[in-house]
């Protein structure tokens, strides 16, 4: 490849410090500059080389980064965010609403089009890798049926749901697959699964000081969209328990397809992650689409892409000959 | 797509019954007719309807076949086919002798860009969507190690090999992955495991009437290269037997990725196949590649291709819009 490709961080959450982190794992990838809205001295990145800028002046920096790295929420960063920054850069993000992806999906690729710059959209596991597994097993096992499990893992959303509830300082909730569930899809059986037979969530909760547990439980277990359709526990416990057992912010899943072949042969794809940090995974999974969105650009491909646009060599630093000799 | 893709099948045994059965789970995708050295009236095709052609008049098919889809093997049928067919036409083949990939790849893409056709090699499920697994994880964790095991499944070269040796009527082998090996890498300790630690032999022998079965079983235990670094079980059984219980090609195995990312997280992404048919799931992943190549072709693409440089949506009927809407 020659040059190494220049990146910027837009946006310095969780999921920014895990683009950092990757980017030093790369050594085709160098990062130009964060970019956050508030501006340098609000964050302090893992690398104290690393400059912070403000997020109004990265027009500035157009010459200097070949892929920005968008690490904002998709409920209200992104969906402003994205098209935005995709009319004057390169961009590639985690956008996750699943709703909202075709809409997303067409504002980013107008913008980027326009501009004849190149986005990769909604990368990362799910959506992205499991995506990918999704559509590699439907294409191959035309007859068949897909599951996908998540967890056991942190949900962010349903853990700011917790912490909505009126009594509750602070908690955490997990989402567990039901591992019943899982071993008769393994095997074959193409059940029908209701959304309570597929997961369990588990939640850790500290009260506020006189808060009534059980009516913190109530409305917890009672509570719709999140809660109500899952069996839940409720367990509650003290801060500091909560910040030394439950600061870590594990994830994970399934997607498993199974299908039938020929008269009968019973035929099954599995792919699975166990992810002890879920910003990290995301984030190494984002830099690979960023060397893939500079190679594609640098062809004078434009507009929005996803992940199953993407041929996977792209997202190697090898030769095509070197894949095909190692790996193939 | 409008137009269906029209396939032809060059070579009918397990593998290219395989594919005429994975053609028929395909609306989109229709047989015009197998094509076999020795012609009509040697082979039987699942369905009455199938035309059977003489290898020798392929060319007369040129424009009424889209892509060819080769189900020679690749010690001696492939090496020859290829090319010359890569020369007339598009096609698609599950070459499969790792070590010789580069050296194949490139008499194919010759062939192909001379003729403006274009060709998909090692198409299957290793090489293929195993070989897939490997570069997706290693891409993604870039510091880490990737694991390939394989089975429990029948393995056509070892059982060749058990039916060369003098005493032995028939017979098959199977290859079993180390449980506890498995259990190690997915643990993230990222052992170094030798050859013996990884997989175990199985084999399942019929003997010739009178013949010596502790010689026989010492002449498979300590064959080279293909037994003596395994631990090999030999079970002596009868012919009725055999044909009853270890005429089916179960076959799969897992990939394994483990890596790590930011300070120390562990992650782990693995991907795994279970199967009954091993050449109907093969046929099935052809057939899924032979409508990429086909839409490749058709937008002017020339020359050899693999696995890693196929978008993935080119796998799929749907439309770009669908699977973003149904599967992203």
């Amino acid at each position: 490849m020659g040059t190494k490709i220049r990146l910027g961080i837009v946006g310095y959450g969780n999921l920014g410090r895990g683009v950092e982190a990757a980017i030093a794992q790369n050594p085709d990838a160098e990062l130009v500059g964060i970019f956050t809205r508030r501006g340098p001295g609000t964050v302090r990145p893992l690398s104290a080389n690393v400059a912070v800028h403000a997020l109004d002046g990265v027009d500035a920096f157009a010459d200097r980064i070949d892929v920005l790295v968008l690490c904002g929420g998709s409920k209200s960063d992104l969906p402003e965010q994205g098209p935005a920054l995709a009319g004057r850069f390169n961009t590639v993000d985690s956008f996750d609403t699943h709703a909202r992806i075709p809409q997303y999906f067409d504002a980013v690729d107008a913008a980027a089009r326009a501009a004849g710059k190149l986005s990769i959209i909604a990368v990362g596991w799910d959506p992205g890798l499991f995506s990918l597994a999704r559509l590699y097993g439907e294409s191959v096992l035309t007859h068949g049926a897909t599951y996908t499990f998540w967890g056991r893992g942190l949900s962010q959303g349903h853990s700011d749901a917790i912490r909505r509830v009126p009594g509750v300082r602070a908690g955490v909730q997990y989402t567990v697959p039901v591992s019943e569930a899982i071993e008769r899809v393994r095997g074959g059986e193409n059940p029908s699964l209701s959304t309570r037979e597929k997961h369990t969530r588990e939640c850790w909760v500290v009260l506020d000081e006189g808060a009534d547990a059980r009516a913190v439980e109530r409305a917890i277990r009672t509570m719709p969209d999140y809660f109500a359709d899952y069996d839940t526990t409720v367990h509650f416990i003290d801060e500091p328990t909560l910040r030394r057992e439950h600061s870590a912010m594990p994830h994970g899943g399934f997607v498993i397809r199974t299908g039938t072949t020929g008269e009968r042969s019973s035929q099954t794809v599995e792919f699975s992650l166990k992810l002890d940090s879920n910003p990290e995974f995301t984030a190494s999974v984002l830099v690979a689409y960023a060397r893939a969105a500079a190679r594609l650009s640098r062809r004078g491909e434009t507009g929005a892409r996803t992940v199953f646009d993407i041929a996977p060599a792209l997202l190697s630093p090898k030769s095509a000959a070197a894949l095909r000799a190692e790996l193939l």
